[in-house]
């Protein structure tokens, strides 16, 4: 029985591994189109801020090993053209260009993301990048360490657009940030938001919102990236305007698309044909807070429905309860973390939903060396039940975003989470956790 | 109406200070028999450990503040003598030694814990100090602010001991640690419990498990801990064997009294009396794992029940769900932390506990700056319910033990915990979360 597999990253290659560890006698076949497996891709911007390092040492597992280790019939340079469905095959562009069809039993398709790129001219000149694979990262990295980059434009104001914001910053590159749309930030509570966009000015990162970007255009030697009322002069640009799931595949195959553009699939990761799977950056989710799906490609879920394809298809049914949108990331030295839906999410998934935002801080009181930590945390008023929770602060935001999020995974209420046990010791947080003490306003206006 | 409050921390300030919110006809009296409200209790051996800081930085709000800006009726060294539950008054012992009877309609007992003496000659010499409240802080101050402390003993191993180890090393004094029982921390996994082992020795503190204690003598100008085959040589000796409830007006009054000899409350925080109520660190609460009465006397818990309190005795019925027995202390540069039962506990519970641990990295794959995480985490092989997590690391661990805390208010299976959508970033975490991955491996042996 064959067991084929599209796109070789994290939902890909963890399903190939398990499903190779829980049955020997299976035939695991992976295409990947590019030469890269199994690397930590949010690792990328990281790694770039680090001259000393090279970008390999983000490869978590090598292809060889795969391939000679787990048995896994890993096919690096090929490209899945098309899959019919019917007679259950796939065709195939090899490394030198030649096609061959696959047959397969029960198929994963995981194809991943892509990099929206802007319509405008110039987005393919030499210095322009746009970073989603460990290749682009590759190119970046060679680019800083063999020209003279002084100023970086970045386009896009996301959590990789941000996380390269600091990564150039640490190359000792000046960085200016462009994007059409007026808020740094739109998902995030303005105040909130505010606190991020001081973290950007402390350290000299000019932001433009609100700028329509026209093209990038060769400058005596450079760049220049052209907007509405402004030109932005870059020895380099980045190009992170957020990503689009890659379903072409999946939708001229005849499976249904989500409304989000990505292949639909159920608890199972199915998709609408029995023998297909999809799984990653290019499949939707249910949201456990709004029911309803949606789309939200990060890792964890990739690698968590990777491992639940393989359980399925080595008849362990397996059911994933989704997702709750929880996300972090580093800016500097600010730790910026969500969970749950945004008021203006709540409202579009019918809820009612009220918003508190409270200043705590981030050590007991008297205790030396504490931040502000911010927390907006929403509710909704009909029901009581906890909607979302937003955080920033100096340190102390990454990990404690996770105790709302598994109250999000348990439908409880803003009251019941008030009631949780949570840690306190001095060093750590007052006796009150700032969730708490944000669960403790919300229930005023709930 | 009078509300009495006989205590004047955690709990009982809580009370106070919310009942006179919510209703400011209320005629509220606070007894407290120190001279000390609202101070951070927990702060004590950072205090400590700071020369530069007044003890009474600890102080979050002075005496002053509720009497006047509050107009709560607080008294100072006023010591609640006896109750008499049916003339419902309560006499007290003033400052002068003057004896009177003040009246209520309904009382709160909030006499919190006190430490656990050895019965040894010799703990009363100069030199040998408990740590429970801010007169005792004070004391051992200005002990080592103005005496030559070379060494001091500490007298048991439990969050108080080990958190003034660290202080009293950050003075420069060398500290050796002993107690009767045989293990350092002995409701901790071994394997978790050695990694602090490692800590103490590598600041340079000796521990002597396994010594009974027999006296304190006085030596040439120090003094002498003698254990059973042991004898130690100090300048100064910390009493932290513990603490136990002040339960004891509440005995006298005729209240029931739990298991764990603190005063028996229900949900709501009442006593066997309709018109007494009890909180903080002198009464027991409702542990949800095991759905049956425990005593962790934490400083959480006594805000949040003076709190309840307030409510109830304002007409707003509060019911509280109970507590997980969440938990987290700070050993030089170690954080460790548990939620929920050990695997002792659970099978005094009638669980039927299966435990894992796992190493897993701080951050992620390839990113600096990485430390290693142990988590053992229990779970029931009957239900498959998650019973309980402990967690040791050099960094990341404080705040990480809240999302199984949550999960055990919920009464989460370890198949449901692993699938929280926890947040991941390559700064803090690997992409599967420590616990995560103690939740997978959890799974197999399930």
């Amino acid at each position: 029985m064959r067991f084929l597999i599209i796109g070789g990253d994290a939902a890909g290659m963890s399903a190939a591994s398990k499903a190779k560890r829980k049955d020997r006698n299976l035939d695991v076949v992976v295409l990947e189109k590019s030469m890269d497996v199994s690397y930590s891709a949010c690792g990328m911007p990281y790694n770039i801020a680090d001259a000393a390092t090279s970008m390999d040492a983000l490869v978590v597992r090598a292809a060889d090993t795969f391939i000679n280790t787990n048995k896994i019939d890993l096919r690096c340079g090929h490209w899945a053209e098309a899959v019919d469905p019917v007679s259950r095959t796939v065709t195939v562009v090899g490394p030198d260009n030649n096609r061959f069809t696959l047959s397969y039993d029960t198929l994963l398709i995981a194809t991943g993301a892509s990099p929206v790129m802007p319509e405008i001219p110039g987005v393919g000149l030499p210095g322009v990048f746009p970073l989603k694979n460990l290749e682009h990262g590759r190119k970046i990295k060679h680019f800083i360490g063999s020209r003279r980059v002084k100023r970086a434009v970045i386009i896009g104001m996301g959590y990789i657009g941000l996380e390269m914001c600091e990564a150039l910053c640490a190359r000792s590159i000046a960085v200016e940030m462009v994007k059409p749309g007026p808020v740094l930030l739109p998902w995030m509570n303005p105040e909130l938001s505010d606190v991020v966009e001081q973290e950007l000015a402390r350290n000299r990162v000019v932001i433009h919102p609100g700028h329509g970007i026209k093209a990038i255009r060769p400058n005596s030697g450079s760049l220049k990236v052209v907007c509405d009322t402004l030109d932005l002069d870059a020895d380099m640009v980045i190009l992170a305007s957020g990503v689009k799931p890659n379903s072409r595949l999946a939708k001229d195959a005849g499976l249904d698309i989500g409304p989000s553009g990505a292949v639909a699939v159920d608890a199972r990761l199915k998709t609408s044909d029995p023998h297909i799977y999809s799984a990653g950056d290019c499949a939707d989710a249910i949201h456990v807070v709004t029911g309803g799906k949606c789309w939200i490609p990060l890792a964890l879920r990739a690698n968590r429905a990777g491992w639940a394809v393989a359980d399925n298809v080595c008849g362990v049914e397996t059911r994933l309860s989704g997702v709750v949108g929880t996300a972090v990331f580093k800016l500097f030295s600010l730790e910026i973390a969500r969970t749950g839906l945004t008021v203006t999410e709540a409202k579009a998934a019918g809820f009612d939903p009220v918003e508190v935002v409270v200043k705590t801080r981030s050590k007991a009181h008297g205790h030396k060396g504490s931040s502000t930590i911010y927390t907006a945390m929403a509710g909704d008023r009909r029901t009581g039940r906890l909607l979302g929770v937003q955080m920033v602060g100096h340190g102390g935001v990454a990990h404690r975003i996770n105790a709302p999020a598994v109250a999000l995974h348990n439908r409880m209420d803003v009251q019941g989470f008030a009631q949780a046990d949570l840690a306190y010791a001095p060093p750590f947080g007052p006796v009150w956790d700032p969730v708490l003490t944000a669960a403790n306003q919300l229930l005023k206006k709930l």
